[in-house]
């Protein structure tokens, strides 16, 4: 159940993966299938969010349970939860060999307005070098690079040089409710000496990148009551305090005018970096310039004193993702809704623990709100932020596979985003983990024309052969088997 | 063309309208048939916004033009303009007598969210003395009511004692764009001697109201786009000001903390009213707690100095009507959208222009909006305000109407709505008008479970057959036929 302790990492990490080339020539050979087999697994639109998706978010986890059976994985299941499957498989014949977990997640973000979208985001279409399609990088493209590397390495070398755990949930985006609860009644899925997830960006196409901590977040649902009904414009506008208007007024007190987060002791948990690590965060991370670029923004904002990349990582941030009422979709609503509803998103700072912004973030609210509306708030999910360790040996191991896969040394980064698995693995079931990510920066991640570059995708596979081979072939005491 | 001098009000309204008497007991004995009816009208989805009920407006104009012909109306007319078709039907063999034009319109607005309907709003149910459905009182019922009067008239008499001519149009919710247009092609459709519109709310079920003035409206789009595509929060909250913050932050900012609108020299061609106007408003019209109770809700809002009756009438007003971003209708849309859309709703008090006020209103937002994001304002439309004279000939029949049809003595109301028709029949026509309501403060305009109250609807017909009566037995000269 505990984490094996790592007793070969410089040796590993120095050795030549020799065996490993058959496996990679392969993968090299068999890319346009294992292209075509992800834009396979592309199209089903399984988006967690939605319920009226949930039928294909099942088909997707028979797909592809169905998958890992054809490339030899072996005691396959797809799990019921209370809400979209697990899918599990292993592979446990290297006998005195670690034991590594994969997660990733086959659910993906909704699609968004259809009409930003250039090509239908569940019919995917090869352009430019890209795959494009919902889900191409986030995380379907990143969960099948190692998928692959298994297929190869069983297919050239008949047997994989450690034993594999693969752990693929459905809900990811939506907060990973039932993963725990999964792990907590199917332990042994859970233990391994060390995990790797993939769900990330690197930094640019040559320049790999092990993710060293993720923001937590917090999401709330900010509901404002007016009136018992929706209301005719002309006839009470004046009279009444519109839900509308009030839940704009109290979001535009949620921030100063200098985009700092207005919520008293909001900032208080923040631990300041060390010059060192702003340092270098400075050199290996992206410019403001790189960062503007790929949010195709032409404006920075928010908090003064930090660079955009310090912004969008070590420190915390609060954005309004949709904001509902009246009559979806309809283009001449002429009523004063009944009620109001924003989705607000915080992401936290490394030492800021999401239970304590929701407290002071639900006091700030009933202090602000107006007395003419009522106010409600209901917390939609939550995760704890994440700080990885540099030197856990299976960091160690995806350093050196970057190497060989990418032909470059990877840096340490720090991501904005929040995997909800990885405080669950690395605090609750005590593994080491790599945050070992192979899309770019402008893949699009939740955003229209979502891609993944072919280049990423067979490096991907190279790098996860790497990885398999040098985990498997150092001398490393394993906890079970 | 011009408008008839009335020299015979005084007699006409005092005359009694015995020979009413039959078509009075028809429209008694026909009650249940003529609901039946209405509720045919009311069953045809005619959402004028919305582009996928375009054949259910047009099949609704038919169904309305077949019923006219049907019950004697002549040269019924069913014509396209470049939105939704104009209904026109006359019946002009009283030589010699007047012409009264009847305006009324057979779209209604978008039902809003269905889950607010207790029943559904094209199956029109009749329940507690009221028929509920989209359009019941705006306007299909109150425009029922005259076609039933003009057909208990003419199944009794076997003749009008007036000359009439209906205008029912099917773009009045969406602000009746191609009228002006269809009036100047079709002058002779406008030539009478006045007007009546039953588009509008009395005071109570026993408290009938002439409206004698109308609020102006406009209607904008205020868009913000920010960053050129949608961002995950994760990655990029932080960096940039979200465009839904920044609409936010720019609606925060249109009403100052008191509840008066902040846009500079916004108020300044508001005509105060006399103290003795004002007396009249407070003697006459609802209280403060009747509009909260009408609104169903609990707090007062708005413009201090003022009642909720003049804050909501004489008072200009800005509401929110509706904000949308990202994915309309999703529940989790972890997105930073990269636009956001404000339907903000203006209503315009007597004397001020809509044009004026939508040149201040750039103007603010220009000098407010942040320079991190790009603004678009869209004028949807405007119509100007509208003040009627208490003493033409029109007026005075509608208030002797009143009297008879209701057993008590009508006010005259001021009303916060917008008819756009009214200024063009007035301004344009010159046609002396009557804004004579039948529908009760809480029908429910443009809200969910609108109705319309068989009391009203039977009092109602009762009423406008005393008001064709009054209207064609007083001597008065007549500018056509």
């Amino acid at each position: 159940m505990r984490a094996a302790s790592w007793r070969g990492c410089d040796r590993a990490c120095a050795q030549e993966s020799e065996i490993a080339g058959p496996a990679l020539l392969f993968a090299r050979q068999m890319q346009q299938r294992f292209l075509s087999e992800l834009a396979e697994l592309i199209r089903f639109p399984s988006v967690s969010a939605h319920s009226r998706h949930k039928e294909d978010v099942r088909l997707c986890a028979l797909w592809l349970a169905e998958h890992l059976r054809s490339i030899g994985l072996e005691n396959v299941a797809v799990t019921r939860t209370q809400g979209h499957p697990v899918v599990t498989a292993n592979w446990l014949h290297a006998s005195g060999r670690p034991t590594l977990l994969i997660y990733g997640h086959y659910d993906v973000q909704p699609p968004g307005p259809l009409s930003e979208w250039e090509t239908s985001p569940f019919t995917p279409v090869v352009r430019g070098g890209y795959v494009y399609g919902r889900g191409a990088s986030d995380d379907k493209g990143q969960l099948f690079v190692h998928v692959k590397a298994i297929e190869s390495y069983l297919r050239t070398a008949g047997a994989l040089p450690l034993n594999v755990k693969c752990v693929f949930e459905g809900e990811e985006e939506i907060g990973s409710q039932n993963l725990a609860h999964f792990l907590r009644w199917h332990p042994q899925a859970a233990r391994a000496d060390g995990a790797v997830i993939s769900d990330m960006r690197i930094l640019g196409a040559d320049r790999p990148a092990i993710a060293e901590s993720l923001r937590g977040a917090l999401s709330v649902e900010l509901e404002v009551q007016g009136q018992g009904k929706d209301l005719h414009p002309g006839n009470f506008g004046g009279a009444i305090h519109g839900p509308l208007q009030a839940l704009c007024e109290i979001i535009a007190k949620l921030h100063d005018p200098r985009g700092r987060i207005a919520i008293p002791g909001f900032y208080e948990q923040v631990r300041e970096l060390s010059p060192i690590e702003r340092s270098y965060m400075a050199r290996v991370g992206p410019t403001d310039a790189q960062i503007l670029r790929d949010a195709r923004a032409k404006h920075a904002w928010g908090e003064p004193g930090f660079s955009l990349y310090e912004r969008t990582t070590i420190r915390p941030a609060l954005t309004v993702n949709a904001i509902r009422s009246g009559d979806p979709g309809h283009s001449e609503p002429a009523v004063i809704p009944s009620k109001a509803l924003a989705m607000l998103d915080f992401r936290l700072a490394p030492e800021q623990d999401p239970d304590a912004i929701d407290r002071l973030f639900r006091q700030f609210i009933a202090r602000i709100a107006p007395r003419t509306v009522d106010i409600n708030v209901r917390t939609v999910f939550s995760a704890p932020s994440v700080t990885v360790a540099r030197n856990n040996f299976i960091v160690c191991a995806a350093a050196q596979a970057y190497r060989k896969g990418f032909n470059a040394r990877p840096v340490f980064m720090r991501t904005g985003g929040t995997i909800p698995v990885v405080p669950l693995l690395q605090q609750t079931w005590g593994l080491p983990v790599a945050l070992m990510g192979f899309a770019l920066p402008d893949d699009g991640f939740h955003a229209p024309n979502e891609r993944f570059s072919l280049a990423s995708f067979s490096r991907g596979i190279a790098t996860s052969i790497h990885f398999l081979h040098l985990l498997g072939t150092a001398s490393i005491r394993t906890t079970e088997l």
